[in-house]
């Protein structure tokens, strides 16, 4: 598995880590931090450490795991330790962890004396297929999903298939939903490969692959003009019922179910707007619901799920606009939904 | 008095509030957000409105005058602003205020859906001759000064000097200290343009001439890897003075006040370090002490001085970065000094 070549910077596969301690030997860095969840201090840490040589000179912050975590009071909380540990601008910032960390160590970051050089070392599946490449950083406010953030490349990413073994089975599926998405947006071959192979433990290849497709449509629009749309596809209803369930449930919805909804949402919106066959509607469909556990769609959450997606960072004056399929494989962006035509979509899923 | 040409964006003179109408005409924004302080919305807002034509579309986000606003919990209240008014990334927001406003709302533009476009309408002296232009962006953490920020470059400056009629005369000397800055580092025969002019009132072609130097300077070194170093003269020093006055004076120090300062201790230490001669040094520290107020620096602040300076984004390695002159109209960059010689220089301006 070659090192893919993106936005100035290097996506490692093969000894990433030794290839990580290359490039800290490289970097004229002063000081090194290590930004870990609670989890990833436990189950990767020691991993990294050791692939390091052991060294003495990092700091390590530690922040509370899941997406809680990723608000602008935990940003706050990194940038004074920053501050505290004496970090100067030739420091650099490892994140260590999943999209929650990728997404707020490279935030802060990116702010931090107007910036300093991070890198991504992904240990869910979804951050190495989709979080850790194509330089969007974020944090939430008030539950608001990314809504505050910037566009700043990591310096490199270095991908271990390795960290995935810890990972707990349902994490898994919220990185295989990624992993989905990338086939039905632009590759009708690698989402029949998917569907025959054991989603529920993909294989290293599979991982490639995907990284492979997010690369390519990140290079081409970076700041998402136009076809790095494609990536929302799911999202916008996805997002939604993310926040919903993060406010309301105890055990709230993973991203990767999350996205699963939407994605099956927004396939009946691409067979009523953009040509998706009533088959492949049902190929979509069966596939998602076979995988990931049912969620309860009540009608009461509708009004709230509509507020949601008109606070979405993709919207224009006002209006909702989704990314939606023409085809398995092929993706169609900029539709304007009504509300009616979102409602529609929600009850699609909510009625199966 | 010409259009300048900046990085990849224009700063007007002649009529630039009309310049800003026709600015606004031909962008395709979805919204326009102003973002005043307490006095701005008295001073220049009508004066904007009127200019505009009375337009209805405006959303007026107002904060506290004072550097106290430019701190992460204002930052914090104009995101949630922008969210509840409803904005989009196709917004546009005009900072219309002084270095405060143009710093915060830079800033909060820049990180808020991972950056909106903004434009600066300056109004105090120091942030037409200073902060508008450069592309730093910034908010203060507990105090300490811009440690969080990017480099972001606005879409447009509109330098109207009209603005500075209500201006304070204490504002107007903190906008000259970095006007007189610019002639020390680069430039003798605009230092002795100024020396022979009324400084409590300097004309609109003076403005000028500063933010051609400065535009000039940034042009050269966007990010602060060298020439762009020689404006933090003054400013180590300058800025420890003024974050200790901030915190513990009841009225306190001016952002030029402090850096005037500051630009006494540092010519003493380019006199010890770096050949500036001691006529200059005298003719610097005479014409500053003429034009600023005595500021009582006590022997026992130089702990707390010295540990400010430490945290200053611009060290390295724990050590304190200097930029000196080696003569009037020639800067000399990273020179680090050593506490006992930041002391001295403390000690210089203390005994005059
Ligand atoms: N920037 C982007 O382009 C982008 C793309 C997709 C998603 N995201 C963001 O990513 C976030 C979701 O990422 P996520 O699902 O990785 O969330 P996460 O970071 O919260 O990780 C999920 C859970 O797995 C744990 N974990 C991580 N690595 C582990 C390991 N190796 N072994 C055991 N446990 C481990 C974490 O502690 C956490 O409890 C969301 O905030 C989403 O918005 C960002
Ligand atoms: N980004 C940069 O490159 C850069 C450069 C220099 C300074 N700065 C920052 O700029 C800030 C200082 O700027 P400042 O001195 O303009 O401070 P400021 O914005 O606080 O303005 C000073 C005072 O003047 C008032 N005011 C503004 N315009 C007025 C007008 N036309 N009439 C009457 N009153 C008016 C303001 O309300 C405030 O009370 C500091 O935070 C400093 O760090 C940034
Ligand atoms: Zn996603
Ligand atoms: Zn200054």
């Amino acid at each position: 598995m070659d090192t893919i070549q993106s936005n100035k910077y290097n996506i490692y596969f093969e000894n990433s880590l030794s290839e990580l301690a290359n490039f800290i030997e490289q970097g004229r860095y002063s000081r090194f931090f290590v930004l870990t969840d609670e989890n990833t201090a436990v189950y990767c840490l020691p991993r990294l450490r050791e692939k390091l040589g052991n060294p003495d000179n990092f700091d390590v912050i530690e922040i509370n795991a899941g997406e809680e975590s990723k608000d602008i009071d935990f940003c706050i909380g990194v940038w004074k330790m920053l501050i505290d540990f004496g970090a100067d601008r030739q420091s650099l910032l490892i994140n260590l962890g999943g999209g929650v960390i990728s997404d707020l160590g490279g935030f802060a970051a990116s702010t931090f004396k107007r910036g300093i050089d991070f890198v991504h070392v992904p240990t869910t599946l979804l951050s190495q297929v989709d979080a850790s490449v194509g330089g969007k950083t974020g944090i939430d406010i008030d539950s608001i999903k990314n809504i505050i953030g910037t566009f700043t490349q990591p310096k490199a990413v270095f991908i271990d298939y390795e960290f995935l073994r810890t990972l707990p089975a349902r994490q898994i599926l919220s990185g295989t939903a990624e992993m989905l998405k990338h086939g039905l947006i632009c590759d009708a071959d690698y989402w029949n490969l998917l569907k025959e192979s054991d989603l529920n433990n993909p294989t290293a290849e599979l991982v490639y692959k995907s990284v492979a497709i997010k690369n390519r449509v990140v290079l081409e629009d970076p700041h998402e003009k136009n076809i790095r749309k494609s990536l929302n596809f799911g999202h916008t209803i996805g997002h939604a019922v993310e926040t919903y369930s993060l406010i309301n449930d105890e055990d709230s919805l993973s991203h990767g179910e999350a996205i699963a909804i939407g994605m099956i949402c927004e396939a009946y919106l691409s067979y009523k707007k953009t040509g998706l066959s009533q088959a492949e509607l049902t190929e979509i469909t069966e596939t998602l619901s076979n995988l990931y556990p049912r969620y309860e769609l009540k009608t009461e959450y509708n009004d709230t799920l509509l507020e949601y997606m008109l606070k979405d960072k993709k919207n224009q004056n006002g209006k909702i606009n989704c990314t939606l399929l023409s085809a398995i494989g092929q993706f169609n962006i900029d539709n304007i939904c009504t509300n009616e035509e979102l409602l529609e979509g929600l009850n699609y899923y909510a009625s199966l």
